[in-house]
């Protein structure tokens, strides 16, 4: 485990600069570590080519490329159901451009829904450091008209529709407790 | 995609010679493909050390390691359920040996168990092609005594706290058949 410090004395709320995953990481991980939930981000996906065996030492890839990955970021288990979700950070000030997301993205997470899986995606806007969980029926919404429609989904939409995290101590990103609400409004899928 | 291409004409039942890992994918795409369940093989996990950007061409990863796994083979959704398991294949005849588990993927196995989630492994017993989905709790119960009592789970104990599973055409290991009789033995955990 990568060690996550600070890096000077001067924290500011929010942990500005710390990408959105780390932040992420550390939420699961004390999820984790009190029973709260199982979820893990995935590795990237490599192709590998070449490995040396040294004597006396650990197997070295020395030629691999990099994969596209056929689902998202973050899986897992919690409370019985189970949570498909990506991370997005995003640059602009108020809308999220769907161009941050990837048709194979998209097309796992519609299939997971389909199988009552809990879906959706944590989006943050870099420059405000404001989160929200956006359920991902929004982003079907918005993915589907994009060809003659709307190219991002507008920062009130997604407050609207989706829930605003603000951020913790422990965790960092306390989204769990959207993803209750968000149970709470999904039908149950279970046959 | 890799094409799984059998190496001779002579395809035997069971498809001797394809390793279990390879069979599961399959399976899982033709669950995939027919909207029946979404369950990923999840990539390893890949220490990055160097990587060059050649102009022109894709990124290649010149230096890279292995990572120890901090979860099991495989997981993913399926009639709302979170099933979590690993694959495992044995040249051993009467007895599947507990080394071949680490305590990383068993303590996985745990979390994922209390929080809910349909958690087992399916064995292959390669000399004779014979496939089982053997529920976590059994594994659990053989993982704790080791130190003092036996190293392995004998083959009869897994046909009868298991379930056979018979290879089939689509998809070539139908687990999801044992899945469902694992489901209807397990406590609803959903709070
Ligand atoms: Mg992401
Ligand atoms: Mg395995």
């Amino acid at each position: 485990c990568k060690n996550h410090k600070p890096k000077n004395d001067q924290v500011v709320f929010g942990n500005r600069g710390m990408p959105l995953e780390d932040e992420i990481n550390l939420s699961n991980l004390f999820y984790l570590q009190n029973d709260l939930a199982v979820i893990h981000k995935k590795p990237i996906p490599i192709q590998i080519v070449q490995v040396d065996y040294p004597k006396r030492s650990a197997a070295v890839i020395k030629e691999a490329y990099f994969k596209q990955a056929s689902t998202t970021d973050y899986n897992g288990v919690y409370h019985g159901y189970y949570l498909d979700f990506e991370a997005k950070e995003t640059q602009s000030q108020t809308s999220f451009p769907l161009n941050n997301f990837h048709d194979h993205q998209i097309k796992h997470l519609r299939a997971c829904t389909k199988q009552g899986g809990i879906c959706f995606t944590i989006i943050k806007f870099v420059s405000t450091q404001e989160l929200f969980l956006l359920p991902a029926k929004i982003l079907y919404n918005y993915w589907d008209q994009q060809s003659t429609g709307r190219k991002s989904i507008p920062k009130n939409v997604i407050a609207e529709n989706g829930f605003t995290i603000k951020y913790g101590f422990q965790p960092l990103i306390p989204y769990l407790e959207k993803v209750d609400l968000l149970i709470k409004q999904s039908p149950e899928k279970r046959s």
